[in-house]
């Protein structure tokens, strides 16, 4: 397809692919004279899933670029490929360890992943994101005074571990290790606010159910 | 207690809790002589409250205050009281209704609610923010060509169930409706990080599992 339709096809504008395209977001389409290239559906795919980092996502170009450059890189295994495009995205910053409340979530935290039996996840804990953003979490319930212990996050964890289950199953539908990666990516920009829309909704609905709208 | 102590256990400066002060988001102290005023444990609470909001959340001072007088509103019922302060916490956008792919998310969302049998969140359609930004969320999956489907979503929702039950649980804790309502909020600022953490943490756990570490 020529640019136009790929501009119709995704909804954005033939200028701002001009700029993804210079900015290396997506590939050159194929050259069929001086003025004219061709793009195809994996042009319209990564195109939009371009969009949606950068217009749901909130992500700045250059993150966009090294999420992309992981996605992309074949030489990766595929825990290692999801995990790389993953922790690309924003995350919290390091934790102050020198902090009382800080040292009591590491060590929630800690009993919370012996008590779920999840050997893989205490392997990356010096390196994972995930790891680094739950300890602050906790960190800032206690701060707030609230006991909030392994024993009460582990419910919570149970259900995401089911959250999880479901989402590889989905991301094991795609047909090939690039499209595995995207929609691991695509996972956690979009399936995040979607899930706190429907938890969000359901406390809605639970709340009415044992109170009524009084 | 006086502001020293007060700043001291709060970990708050005394020249932002004046700030705070003056913006109306903590109640005066009780004034024991012209230059000093006495704090007590409900200040202390109220300003780890106000702390969490604006650090942990990132909300404008304006928006604290608008989210603090739902909570201190005695007029209001529970579910309306903690559902007013969830409300008045940013959401996304009002979606535009002549998109296609939005009129598709508000139909895949209807038929989630109709399956879900949650009649109290269908009564809040029109107005619930949660449930705009859920069909936001729905349609940026399907413009990116992902048939995301009353379906798919079935078995995500019933674990956010679970979870708000778990929520709800924990709110019903506490000892006063103005503390209820507290934490409702607190919920919505700090345990949808945790959330999103525990996900991610447990996505890594489940990839290590069925790939390896390759």
């Amino acid at each position: 397809m020529r640019l136009a339709e790929l501009s119709e096809r995704s909804g954005v504008s033939t200028a701002t692919i001009k700029y993804y395209l210079r900015a290396g977001l997506l590939a050159a389409g194929r050259q069929v004279n001086t003025t004219t290239a061709e793009y195809d559906e994996e042009h319209l795919r990564r195109l939009r899933l371009v969009r949606a980092m950068i217009q749901v996502g909130g992500l700045p170009v250059a993150k966009v670029r090294e999420v992309m450059g992981h996605v992309d890189d074949e030489s990766l295994g595929r825990t290692m490929r999801m995990g790389a495009a993953l922790w690309a995205l924003p995350h919290v910053p390091e934790p102050d360890e020198d902090d009382e409340y800080v040292r009591a979530a590491h060590r929630e935290v800690g009993e919370l992943l012996d008590k779920l039996g999840w050997g893989n996840a205490q392997a990356l804990v010096t390196i994972s994101p995930a790891h680094r953003s739950l300890v602050v979490a906790v960190a800032a319930f206690r701060r707030l005074g609230y006991d909030w212990t392994s024993e009460r996050m582990l419910p919570y964890a149970e259900l995401m571990h089911r959250a999880a289950v479901l989402d590889l199953d989905f991301v094991e539908t795609q047909p090939s290790e690039a499209e595995k990666a995207e929609v691991a990516v695509i996972g956690a920009v979009l399936a995040e606010p979607m899930l706190q829309a429907l938890r969000r909704l359901a406390q809605e609905e639970e709340s009415a159910r044992r109170y009524g709208f009084e």
